[in-house]
């Protein structure tokens, strides 16, 4: 088989390092380019050390960049800058877009949070690449929208569970916890070290951008409260639901739903999922359980937030793009211990 | 002032260690014994080598300690172990039980979760030892029941919103995150450095011992769902409550409430606790934010667990008992960085 | 080409779950068989829910494993247990130990630092695993004793120095730090993350077992002192050695020695590695830097201490074994951040 | 007792902060003044919020800052911009710098590591503050140039073997181990929480500016190595030394020095000094080992960086200028765990 041509804009972020370890291993792609505009001049190893002996273009302007030997592009720019980057590109590549940019279909609502959007007509070109649930649209799509880290936990269990009538979608909470690579390589103050080791706070508590995400998903409003963990990878969402269906029944539908999935597990009953089960990979394991109030159920959801929550479900919708098995350079188990 | 003469029951696990931190600089404490029946002959350093030079007592059999030449007695021994001890001791002795044993009065519901009970009778006889709530009975009492970790989190701000009808306690869900200090110095797998690090996981999905102590104080069930943290101290406690009436109204009682307290810090509006702010300290802070969802509200608090959560809050109810201020060997600020 | 047939016994540690991770995408490799006498019985999922979902054969009793229909043994036991089993394995199988029972051929060196040797004779037949630097003695053997993880970092950047004559070998110090997977699974006290987090300490500082692999590797004596990190993978060692040539000759020797080698990199002149760069890989970066003192230099190498410290230099020498490129199933990059 | 007045210059740092955690339970303190150019007008919650509570005077310009009404001026500041300050305060006030500007008698030897100095005069007029060493120098004093945090684990178990002729003084490597919190709150990408976390790296390999303060009081050169750890505080240094006295006689050397020294611990034969003994103290424990070549001895010592390392010893100082108790607000034993 050809291999797939393969270009990163915003190579120099940990969504383009991600990108490149997972495609470093997949046996169909090539990558043709990498571009970085503050980096641009530079090799991969200068900007990350681990990546040193690999083989890889040197890092481009985004101008210079020869879209035309491609295949497909990731762009892991910031909102904003993505849709200018992204309205431009020839037609015939195909897009996957890693920021907030495409993600919610209605402008006005995206605007609120993000502010003015400059490819408004593209946004309906794009399709929500969470790829459990919208495989068939994102198989014929040209631009994917890859979904946010937090709304993949809370989504994948959820939706299935709404589909079906099983929990009232109006008394939905979501307390998740994240990984401080969720928060990018920006020189923040509250992201050095010495601020996140050994404790954890709430962030974003009265409004996330990404509670905006999931609304439109799940057609109605969350509690969604965010909390940065002094770890590197990882999302661990508690969902608190209130139940229209007895939750045997709630669980066989998520058993349902993902029992020929590769990349979900609907773990055995009573077992807890924890981010150190799915630390590097692209899997989401999950369980519901019991809740200790009457007709509530809570639901545990966990992936890493830099793979299954950007790059690798990136790859995955590439695979499915590109008619390969989903599976891909996406095989790994978690890096455990 | 005479010194208080006190006895620490239980001293090799992790409450006793921080018990002995505390204690070493408060100006009105005389130590006389030390009692860990396993660990019974050795000296303090070799348990806990950071103590190396601190003059103390060689650590005990609880049988051997004379409890006569004393004034109150710490008991840090796990549930049940702890009534037995407890029963027997001179009445004349204050005791302050770090224990689960004496903090729930409903004696059905204390078997329900812990198993039969050995001293029924003195049930009546032990205070609720969370000080800032209780305080008028606790001095009055001989048997102070200290309060669990997670419950004085999640208690104090709470218990002052329900005593003014500012929430439903109907709908309260409590998601509490915790150091492994909260699980004591036991030899578990789940409890190694390997499996703890670098990822978080929920614990107690379905029920929590800390649940019947905190519905109890409530008066209501909640839902309180635990997870355990890769940080050594501190719990985070996000709340999320139906509002009864306006937000700003919640807010007053809190400051209200609070405001002569030495240890509860109400936040400024918008500013998020974290536990790094309270570490190594007897501080409660907390915060109440605007809910996401039409008549809710989110309160985060943060804690010790060690401290506030067990032994700075012992130490307290301690200063209460013998007429000192409460502040007394408990005014450290945060260890922060 | 045919599938090799693998079993691993000791299943259940650290390193056979590493070896699960590892040859679990290995595309030239069947899991014949999982050994663990105290969990025979059980699935992997049970104990290591990462693996939920992983085609894996059930955990067996050792005595109960058909090793007639296999290629390759892993034998992940204890050191003194290793040799008991090996010692009685069909002749026909090739055998990997990760285990020290077959590294030191020097018998009564070995016994001095682990006891009784219960297989002497085979001492002779089982070669030194490093592959680097006996690839040749590897590919002709069926016996190899997988090397230490101190041991793999310390002499893969020493050996070509004192082979060329640059160092003198009377006179080096390794100074090594080592996430604490390097201890095991095991359940002690000074391995409990809130004993581990937060801090470093050294151990073994009069002597350590690995000293007596290194020193026959070397030739000499060295002082090696290891310490603790609150890491999970990961091995750095900072090693001072005199040089005898100038240090750009020594420089040169690493760059010639390991210019073609894929699992070794000697990094840019000024470049500190660090055991971010090696995560989950089967890395050895290092660097030779001037020393402080005249005639002096300085070494840093990292490796992943269950990677190419145990299990993915076990792979790289079945790889040898069987006449596969080296880096079959071994390719990833690492799992940064 | 009339209160010391004390001024901090450079609050806003990690070191001020220290301080401010230090002074605000002193008995014989009272801040009558914070200085933070770029923080000015700030309330110090603002920049600590776990200072929410405690009695502070809001930040001001260093200009405006009335330096009449004080006793001491502990300066936090960066090297070079102290000195500038320094010469111009009143005379009558003592200083405790904590920045490099005069710790390095050699003027040379400091414009080679830091650049010019601007108050070359006043050079003559600091003692280094390491206080167990130059306590009666300290005493006489008006500027105390505090001690770096590596140089204050190295010197202290070095000096007292130095001037009894115990060791080689030119064959000493010193490989440190330090917490993130020693690079300061700076914003830089190396010591974000997802660079640092989960490993280790060395720096400043081939010469660190520390070296020259502890050449200068070693009275030779060594090697020092140091290395940038996941934790926020401590400090081991594992030293290797060429006896010229039996070790037993070493220790006994280290013994007698340090016998009636209230923060310096030299623990028994055999026990290993951790940093996690240390954390949030003044105290440097440490031990001497035998080495694993002939004549040669290991020595562990630890401190905590930001507090023996920084502003402990700094406020040890200002005891001992001041005529108290060197412990005074200083009796805190480790936070731990």
């Amino acid at each position: 088989m050809k291999k797939i041509r393969a270009i990163i804009i915003g190579a120099s972020g940990y969504t383009g390092a991600e990108l490149l370890r997972i495609l470093l291993t997949h046996p169909n792609v090539e990558i043709k380019a990498l571009a970085a505009d503050s980096n641009a001049g530079k090799s991969v190893a200068e900007i990350y050390p681990h990546l040193t002996g690999a083989k890889l273009p040197t890092m481009q302007k985004i101008s210079e960049v020869d879209f035309k030997n491609a295949d497909v592009v990731f762009c892991c720019l910031p909102h904003a800058t993505s849709q200018k980057i992204i309205k431009d590109l020839p037609q015939n590549l195909k897009v996957i877009d890693l920021s907030a940019d495409f993600r919610i279909q209605d402008v006005a609502l995206y605007e609120k949070w993000y502010g003015e959007h400059f490819a408004k007509d593209m946004q309906k070109e794009a399709v929500y690449g969470l790829t459990e649930i919208h495989r068939d649209k994102i198989k014929k799509s040209r631009i994917v929208a890859n979904p946010g880290c937090y709304p993949t936990s809370i989504l994948l269990p959820l939706l299935p569970l709404i589909e079906k009538g099983a929990i009232e979608i109006e008394d939905i909470i979501a307390d998740s916890k994240s990984g401080a690579t969720g928060a990018g390589r920006s020189l923040k103050q509250n992201l050095l070290f010495t601020e996140v080791q050994d404790g954890i706070g709430a962030y974003g508590v009265t409004g996330h951008r990404h509670s905006a995400e999931i609304a439109e998903q799940l057609g109605a409003l969350l509690t969604f409260v965010a909390h940065l963990l002094p770890v590197n990878r990882g999302i661990s969402s508690s969902i608190y639901v209130k139940l229209k269906k007895p939750l045997a029944e709630a669980r066989k539908i998520l058993e349902e739903k993902y029992k020929d999935e590769p990349f979900v597990q609907v773990l055995k009953d009573g077992v807890t999922p924890t981010t150190h089960m799915v630390r590097g990979t692209n899997f989401c394991f999950m369980n519901i359980f019991e809740g200790q109030q009457k007709g509530r159920a809570t639901i545990i959801s966990v992936i890493d937030n830099l793979c299954k929550g950007a790059s690798g479900q990136a790859v995955q919708n590439m695979n499915l793009l590109f008619g390969l098995p989903e599976t891909t350079g996406l095989e790994a188990t978690a890096v455990f211990p």
